[in-house]
Parts: structure tokens; sequence; C-alpha cells
């Protein structure tokens, strides 16, 4: 399945690269491996599930944070490996409790930065009242590594009332998002290029997501729920698409986007589909729980939260795009490199 | 306490800068984070722990490897990855379960040099039984990392009568080791310096002592365990007589030392106690408990296992090696580099 002979940033942008590794470095090599009846590998979920004695499920996500810059507009690399861990947790329907940060430093990195970066993962965590357990130092020799990466895992308690799963997506489900997409992606696209949208300076969205999730899971009706990082919206939607074996159908006018990231676009020729967001919810409801769940979202301060489209029988593992003008076009997964090292 | 403004080698080599960077970065500024009853970061353990409803404990355990090169003589980064996962869960009394790793590789890795590590990850854990549940997969532009960097967390569980700790060791108890000390340590010097013994090469020790851990919970009587890595012998000990506040007297005739590293170190100036072992388990064991241990675990393949020394009431956090001519020195804290990269 991987034919090329050596690693390309394509491989580590989230799109079908990506996804041609993990299949045949891990998924294959790993395959039957999974603890009971919870995910594993094969899945491929935010985060793996192990089921516990008493009926519960035990989360656990691992994901490396390389993005640079390491400070960015609206946030840094500790922010990002905090929320990116609980936003992990959250999508599962998980409620987090604790997390573990390895923090590998390039030699020469200045003490009052990494004080600014670990103080940012902290806050992040106190708010959410999720503990720090463990963790791990290095340090590289100066020059082995462009200044910091930051791994951090997340443990977290799925009710059993509460396992949701991509697989699970019925014909007819609502599409919903949270808010307004690609911000983090156009924020670091920016912060990398020094290209930027005059007067109107875009700002990553990263935030933890735990807020829309509960409010998603009183509403009821829940069947999948993703953040949709990297690869963005059009690589959630694919994989949703292929793993529930269905077509999802979303309108570009219902897809919240700011003006700023519109026309930074444009002006590059980039899709926002593509680009990361770290703040939002993909959720997958019941098409008569969808009203109520965008009301009782926006009444929480998610003003932008919208339907985008819905699940139906058809192809399977297509994503159309109803375009502003009314034409359909293909959403496929993307590919290439798209932004590197943008979380 | 950390009074310099950039991070060196030394904070990354697991001796005093490192526990004083985990200490002001970490331990206090994420201080009374703890889930209920478990060991969290305050503890700094070799794994983490988490009560679970049945009484047994959850053990979670997350860490970078770094090694350079990535390839040495007896392993390569994803052994070393593995083995360090299931060792770090193993000397805590934990069966291991599960697994998650996090790759992040240069742009241009060769594709048939990922596959060997990956494949050598899998090894181990297969032989284990342990499952790999899910990871992340990450490239950096080339340049910005020195080939390739893994992340592995590891989740056990501990019974509820196999809970050991650090703080745990008692006055009376012997110190034993399963096998010759600093092997890894040296394998890797040699690799990255070039100088070498003659005709006498240096294997790293990286295998998993999950089989000296079972069998030491089979003879009981276990207070304490340790993988002494970064830091060597020296380090794992005073942290035990810090943690314990006891004295630890071991025996310099009675720590078994192959005669390639013993003449390595000698033509180096560097003291074998500081280089980290990858295979072999520190244990504190009930003196009445001592010899039997010891004998078990050479009938089972640890032919070079010993009583290395023992805990005694006395200063508290002293570490003393009672040398071959017969006099006593203090083993310090190790400070400084010892090897850049070393797991």
């Amino acid at each position: 399945m991987v034919r090329v002979q050596k690693i390309t940033l394509a491989h580590g942008a989230g799109g079908r690269e990506t996804s041609e590794i993990i299949e045949s470095f891990f998924v294959r090599k790993f395959r039957i491996k999974k603890v009971s009846s919870g995910f594993g590998l094969d899945e491929l979920e935010d985060s793996s599930t192990i089921p516990l004695p008493d009926g519960n499920y035990l989360a656990i996500t691992v994901d490396s944070y390389t993005v640079n810059p390491i400070f960015f507009p609206g946030g840094n690399i500790g922010k990002l490996a905090a929320t990116g861990t609980l936003n992990d947790l959250a999508v599962m329907g998980a409620k987090p409790i604790a997390t573990m940060d390895s923090v590998v430093v390039e030699e020469g990195f200045e003490i009052k930065l990494l004080d600014e970066i670990v103080s940012s993962m902290r806050e992040i965590l106190e708010k959410y009242g999720v503990a720090l357990i463990g963790g791990d130092f290095k340090v590289m020799p100066k020059g082995q590594l462009d200044k910091i990466v930051i791994t951090m895992a997340g443990l977290g308690i799925i009710p059993k009332d509460r396992l949701i799963s991509d697989y699970n997506i019925k014909p007819g489900d609502k599409i919903v998002i949270t808010g307004t997409i690609g911000e983090h992606g156009a924020a670091i696209l920016t912060a990398q290029s020094g290209i930027g949208v005059e007067d109107q300076s875009i700002l990553s969205d990263c935030a933890p997501i735990i807020e829309a999730m509960e409010t998603a899971f009183e509403i009821g009706g829940i069947h999948a729920a993703k953040d949709p990082t990297r690869g963005g919206l059009a690589m959630a939607l694919n994989e949703w698409a292929k793993k529930s074996k269905l077509t999802i159908i979303v309108k570009e006018e219902n897809i919240p986007l700011r003006e700023n990231v519109k026309a930074y676009c444009e002006m590059l020729g980039v899709d926002p589909l593509t680009l990361a967001s770290e703040g939002r919810a993909l959720i997958a409801v019941s098409p008569e729980k969808a009203e109520e769940l965008v009301d009782a979202l926006r009444s929480k301060g998610y003003r932008d939260a919208a339907i985008i489209g819905e699940a139906k029988k058809g192809k399977e593992g297509y994503v159309l795009l109803e375009t502003i003008t009314g034409g359909l076009r293909v959403i496929e997964t993307p590919v290439g490199e798209i932004v590197p090292r943008i979380c």
C-alpha cells in the first residue's frame, strides 16, 4: 500500500497518505491485537477503549504535538497538547480524568518558554479538573530537534450509555458542527508563510470541546462525534462515510466559515474544508434531535453551531458537497502535505 | 530550583538536573493533582496508578525514546520503546495489557527502516501478548528532527496484592539485581563515540524483565522494584534511599559487571554505576526471601542475579558503596550529561 521508499511530509498530514502508513505499518502488523471487546487499533477511533469490570469503558489516547511555530496566534504547543488530548477523549463520550505528558526539548531551549508552555497546559487541565499524573522529559542535542515536541496521553471514563463510534452513523442522521471551521489551520499557515490577510488576523480556535459534548449528551441521540483536526472537515467526513458505509451530503452555505478565513483561503487557493480545527466538534445526531442540539449549543455560547448536512444510504464512503451555486461535488480524502507541523 | 536560563543536555540525562526540571515544571505546577488514592505525579514512580472499582489498580506509563543511533548493538529504537514500556509496568507489579505508540519521523526517513523498527516493536509486544491499541504518526520537515522519536504509552493491571512502591523499602531489606549492569549505556556510548574495546563488542541488555518480576512475585516479600535506566544504578539507589528515608549500602564486589563493560569504563573514566541498563530489575526484598529469590532467578536463566546490598536505618537518603578494597564511598545522584540520547 505504501509504494514510496521514503517518508514524505504528506505521510504526516493526516490525509490519505497518513492512513496508508498507519494501515501498512500498524493496523496490519498488529492485527487481532485488541483488548477484549473495546475498540482497538482496527477501528482507528480518536481514542481506544477498554471495557471495565463495572460496565463502563476506559478511553485512552496518545498524540504527539509538533506544531510550528510553537507560539501561534490563539495558543501555543502546551495549550494545544492539553486541548487536543481532552478533545480526543470528549468526542468518544469520555469524561477525561487524567493525562501524562512526555516532553522532548532541544538543548538550548529557553527555560522561560518551557515555563509558559507548561503553564498553558496546566491552565487547560485545571479548568477541567483533569490530573497530570506522570510523564517523561528528554533533551536532544542542539540541531537534532527543532525546539520541542510534546506527546500527551489522556485517560477518560466512558459511561456505558455513552459509547459512540464512527461506525455507528445511521441513514438520516444530521451532521452538526459546533462552530466555524479551519481557523487553526489558517492561523498556522499564516504564521508559517508570513502571508496574512490585512487587518484581519486569524486566531487558532484551539479550545476544549468538553462543554459542547456534555451538552450533546444531555440532548441525546448522539451516534458519533469527531474533532476535525489534521485534514479538516474533508478528512473527518470521509472517515465517517467509509466507516459507516453511507453517503454524507453537506451544504456549503451551511458550513460556518469566518470571513477572514474564507478570504485567506481564496487568496491562497486552499480549500477550507481541508484545514484543521482544534476547538470544534462534528456530531452525527438522530434527525429528531438535531434542531434541539443546535439550539442548546447556541444557548451555551456556540453561536455558530449549525446543521451542515446529513448521512444517507447511497454510494458507500462518498462525501458530497452541495455548492452555493447548487452543484454537487465530491469531497475527496485530502492528499498531499496541506500544512506541515499543523499540530 | 532551576537557575539556568536554557535547557542543557544534563536536563535530559536522568540525573539530578532532570529531577530538578520535573520538580520545578511538573510536580510543583501540578501539585495536588492525583486521581483518588493511586500514585500520581507527586510520587514519581515508574508508572502512575489509578484505583479500579474491583480493588486492583490500573498502571499507566508514558516515555519518549530518542536513542541515538536508532539501530545499536543489541537492538533498535522500536525494540527499546516496547521493552522500556513493558519494564516500567513490570517493576510496578503490573501485568501489561495494552500499549499505544506515537511515532514522529523526519521527512525522507527510509520506509524500510521504519518497517524494521515497527517489526521489532511488534515482536516484543507479541511475545508477551500485549496489544497495541492505537497511536499517532507525525512527520517533521527534513532537518527539523534527527530521524525518529517514538513515544510509547503502556497500560497494565496491578493485582491488589502486588502494589509496591519506591517509598516502601524497609530497614533490613536486601537489594537484588537480576543481572549485569550498565550494558545498554556502554553499548550506546561505544556506538556514539566510535571508541570500543578491542575484540569485545558490548551489546545492549535491552530486554523485557517480565519473567524476572513474575518470578519475584511468586517468591514474595517484594517491597519495591525499579529498572535502572537513565542514571543507572546510582540514580535508582539514590531515589530509593531518598523516598524510603533510609541508607542503602551496596558491595562493589557483589555488583555483577561484565569484563568488557568494566574495561571500557576504566578506559574512558566512566562510572559503570551511572550507566543505563534496559533489561535489569533492581528489587528490594525482605531479608528472609532474598536468597530464595536469587536462587529462583538463577534457575530461570538470570545467571548473574545477585544480592548487592541492603537498606538500613541511618542517614536518610544516603547510598554508600563498600569498595573492593574495603573502603566506603558515597554514591551521589549522577549529575551532568553522562550519555545524551541514551534511550
